[in-house]
């Protein structure tokens, strides 16, 4: 038997629809990429000019499921875009453009993106990538006539003239709720990127859970700065977060940097704002060196990587901000776990809960989440045992766009019981706070039991002479791999095996301790910072461990 | 094109099921309707005696679509039975001990209801109907072996014996979310009580937005306790909002007066309350009676009638407490308007929060709200102009049970938009701030222009020697209806017409100037205290106005 409840299908147009009609007046200003100065739009204004690009696409002869791309910073164009596009069932394209223009041309031509709409800043990799883009049917400017930008490119329109005439309304929605919305390809490090497309639903459940008092808890009387880009998996939720509970929105455009972050700041009022640690890096320095502090700013979601203790501690203790430790995937829409104190840790001192905060955080409703061993057992809440990392819920993929990265012969990349295995390693605690201990490819497996290399690393470090540490496993005739210890030292040290070993004493079980040590000139880094330990594992192929030979 | 995200219907079980894992050591405490005492379980608990529920109904041939009733107070019995009821597919009904025994029967026998749990509280009403109930298989009386009540029925027994013996897990969910869940009534001024019948999907997507911020916005360190009945449409949402966010319930079982109330909340550090105004003008008195004041409470939700001015006052400005003033119906789950402050407001004074927190509040995301006039045409958003006001959203009925109260030839209750008439007459301002201004049966249609009844009453009631006055339309053949005003004097007191009508004079639009007034004695009330139009009506339904004669 079927409840006898309204048929109202979770489509994103219901969001801007929600903002236009509740909160026509509510700003969102853009620090103008032409310009630099901040301009000022709101929701009603915006849903009237979105509805003027869903005219102009369709007058374009775009139709459901296609491919409409951006190479965009957060604007209020890029949200009327967005909405424009997504209300009439095409697809949004996020495009990055971080990405190398060969890795963008690859992406576009997978995605079969119709048109690009991009920023004028983005007008070299226009320039470089047009050509390899036979399907592309028009490229639109983000902007005026006035500031066009002289590439050759066939097909280029400004943006104010692709909508200018168009009418202020447009039908929006009326189709299933599980329709592509979105598209946002994810680069790991090994094989082609791939693609995640999200549908209406996942988008507004996974906004709903994100508006949640305990996740990002956003409300009207905030103003909130996604300076995460729309980019990266649709700016983490704030493009429909904001709308849906009627924000105001602060978008910094193409300036990133510690004193235009600032001054959006404390000139819009901003209360709630989110990106990586880096960003956070430079607004920090830019505070200290002028004496600064944030005045109105209450709350800022940090994620992308691990929030370092002295970024926690500044933003905590010398700010009064609280810091909202996030973890997700672009796979995962993206939020995963959020660090939300609980009521356990609130009744305990500062240290338990900076310590509590440096983990990734509890899941919000709508996120399950499990640590396993190889054989699916799972792995205690003690935040000790650790265990490959799986998830599941409503905002999750199942499978990515024309099946790429497939893993099993369905074209999904499930796990049998229905699972993402998000690839990394984890612990969680008896509260539920999950904390990422390591990539899955990684981990060493030593006689059935796994050992943790950022653990041991994160330790040796801190030895004396040491500049960098890595360890990666090393085939092993009895435990099929053991861990070595690969040392970086500072310039002139020369530390040895028997001190780096004797450091580890104590700090690490027994069992883990690395079966050898080797000094390198230089550990290898990836285009993040992070160890490449791909490189190293290439490296270290043939390496004969000491104690394997003797086992031999 | 389908997005490629997982499938993970939103059924209620996985609420539970997001605490069990999460919060599993999180308190529920109730008030034991046997002893009086304060009892302690959790979420772990009444997850596993839920699934033992489960078990039970199962052996009992309780399958997915049967209706199980309850008859019982807020307490963790209650909410285990609820949850073991909708895992399996089951619907679970609230009964309404509130009513008379012979309309519970009409309603428990309409419902066709298999199963009843009630608290032996009610052990006189099951004693009174169980004869009438042919189709109830078995009674479960909420208590131990001890406690059970000395009630003449057949297949009476203890719940814990019902549930003793069977297995603490069980198979919950893996059906569509459209299925039905709860089954509540409602009982309007005229006509057979007609059944709300909620599905998991509404179930889930209300509580998710009810979490929201700017709606009850709790979290895991609030304590939330459900005063009003969770057979009020499903607690007003609290029943799947504590769960969902892992906040601590206090069950204040069948004890809500201000003493037991006030033990509650400061014994159990209470943050968060929900309940009608009568419950809180008991609680207030007793505060100031014993001169004492909540020392942990936070935030209280007020609705089922419009806040009194006096408890908004007493709680914000002599407790520093937050009133939350709401509108819903059951049929809306009951959610509809929250009267959240907007930014605007905070930037204004306390006189003009007040004024706007006595409106009934603006619409969360997931509920669509306009008004109209007799063709359907939207009025104004200027707090002044008012219609008829009308809903949408995926919480919200579009049917009753068994097609009762039907108003269309497909047994639906749909305006042809797709809207629901709630059957209020409401005015919304330039900030979407609603308010009731009347009932649609009982405004005044004057010429083709709407004069609201309430709006003169309120008025007229405060003029001197005035203990209570009413306003109807009588009906005039020039202009279909003009209004009627009906006056109760104080005691001893004789208003005369001309003194009252000038008294409204520049209070009221010229035009709604009532034609005549009379003089009762007394003025009917119905069973809630308000005002029995019906009555009224009834008493002067040949009544001639002097204008009327005047214009035949």
């Amino acid at each position: 038997m079927f409840g006898l409840m309204q048929d109202w299908p979770l489509t994103v147009d219901k969001v801007l629809d929600h903002a236009k009609q509740n909160f026509p007046r509510r700003e969102i200003v853009t620090r103008s990429v032409e310009t630099g100065a901040l301009s000022r739009s709101n929701y009603g204004t915006v849903w009237r000019r979105a509805k003027q690009v869903s005219n102009a696409l369709r007058e374009r002869g775009v139709r459901p499921g296609d491919r409409v791309a951006t190479l965009a910073w957060n604007t209020e164009r890029h949200l009327e875009v967005w909405y424009g596009a997504m209300g009439i069932g095409a697809v949004l394209h996020t495009l990055n453009p971080r990405l190398f223009p060969d890795q963008i041309a690859w992406i576009a031509n997978h995605a079969e993106d119709k048109l690009i709409f991009f920023d004028i800043t983005f007008a070299p990799i226009v320039a470089a990538i047009a050509a390899k883009l036979p399907q592309v049917e028009g490229w639109i400017a983000l902007t005026d006539r006035e500031h066009l930008p002289a590439v050759e490119i066939p097909n280029l329109i400004a943006y104010e003239d692709f909508i200018a005439g168009h009418a202020q309304e447009a039908a929006w929605g009326g189709f299933d709720e599980n329709t592509a919305a979105g598209l946002c390809y994810t680069s790991g490090t090994t094989g082609d990127p791939k693609g995640v497309l999200y549908s209406h639903r996942s988008n507004v459940l996974h906004a709903l859970a994100a508006n949640q008092t305990d996740v990002f808890g956003a409300g009207a009387s905030d103003v909130v700065m996604p300076i995460v880009p729309m980019f990266h998996a649709n700016a983490w939720a704030i493009s429909f977060v904001a709308p849906m509970c009627g924000a105001k929105l602060v978008m910094p455009g193409a300036k990133l940097d510690g004193p235009s972050v600032y001054e959006n700041l404390e000139s819009e009022k901003v209360t709630f704002t989110a990106a990586v640690p880096t960003v956070w890096l430079g607004l920090l320095a830019f505070l200290r060196e002028n004496k600064l502090r944030p005045t109105t700013l209450k709350r800022v979601v940090i994620g992308g990587s691990a929030v370092p203790e002295a970024v926690l501690r500044a933003f905590e203790e010398d700010y009064g901000v609280e810091v909202i430790h996030g973890w997700g995937m672009t796979e995962m829409s993206p939020m995963g776990t959020l660090g939300k104190l609980l009521p356990e840790h609130y009744a305990a001192d500062h240290e338990t809960q900076i310590k509590a905060k440096l983990k990734q955080g509890r899941v919000p409703f709508t996120v399950e989440m499990k640590v396993v061993d190889d054989e699916g057992n799972l792995k205690p809440h003690d935040g000790k045992s650790f265990g490959r990392l799986l998830v599941r819920g409503p905002a999750i993929a199942r499978a990515y766009f024309k099946s790429a990265g497939a893993k099993n012969e369905k074209g999904e990349c499930l796990e049998p019981c229905g699972f993402f295995d998000t690839g990394d390693v984890a612990t969680i605690d008896e509260l539920g706070l999950m904390q990422i201990t390591d990539r899955a490819k990684d981990v060493i497996k030593s006689g059935g039991e796994w050992i943790s290399s950022i653990d041991i690393e994160n330790i040796a470090v801190g030895a004396p002479g040491v500049a960098n540490a890595a360890v990666i496993g090393i085939a092993h005739p009895k435990w099929d791999e053991r861990p070595l210890l690969i040392i970086e030292p500072q310039p002139g040290a020369s530390p040895t095996r028997e001190q780096l070993l004797k450091f580890l004493e104590g700090k690490i079980a027994k069992w883990w301790t690395p079966d050898d040590v080797v000094l390198v000139e230089k550990i290898p880094l990836g285009a993040t910072g992070k160890i490449n330990k791909l490189a190293l594992r290439e490296t270290f192929k043939d390496y004969k461990l000491p104690t394997a030979q003797a086992a031999e």
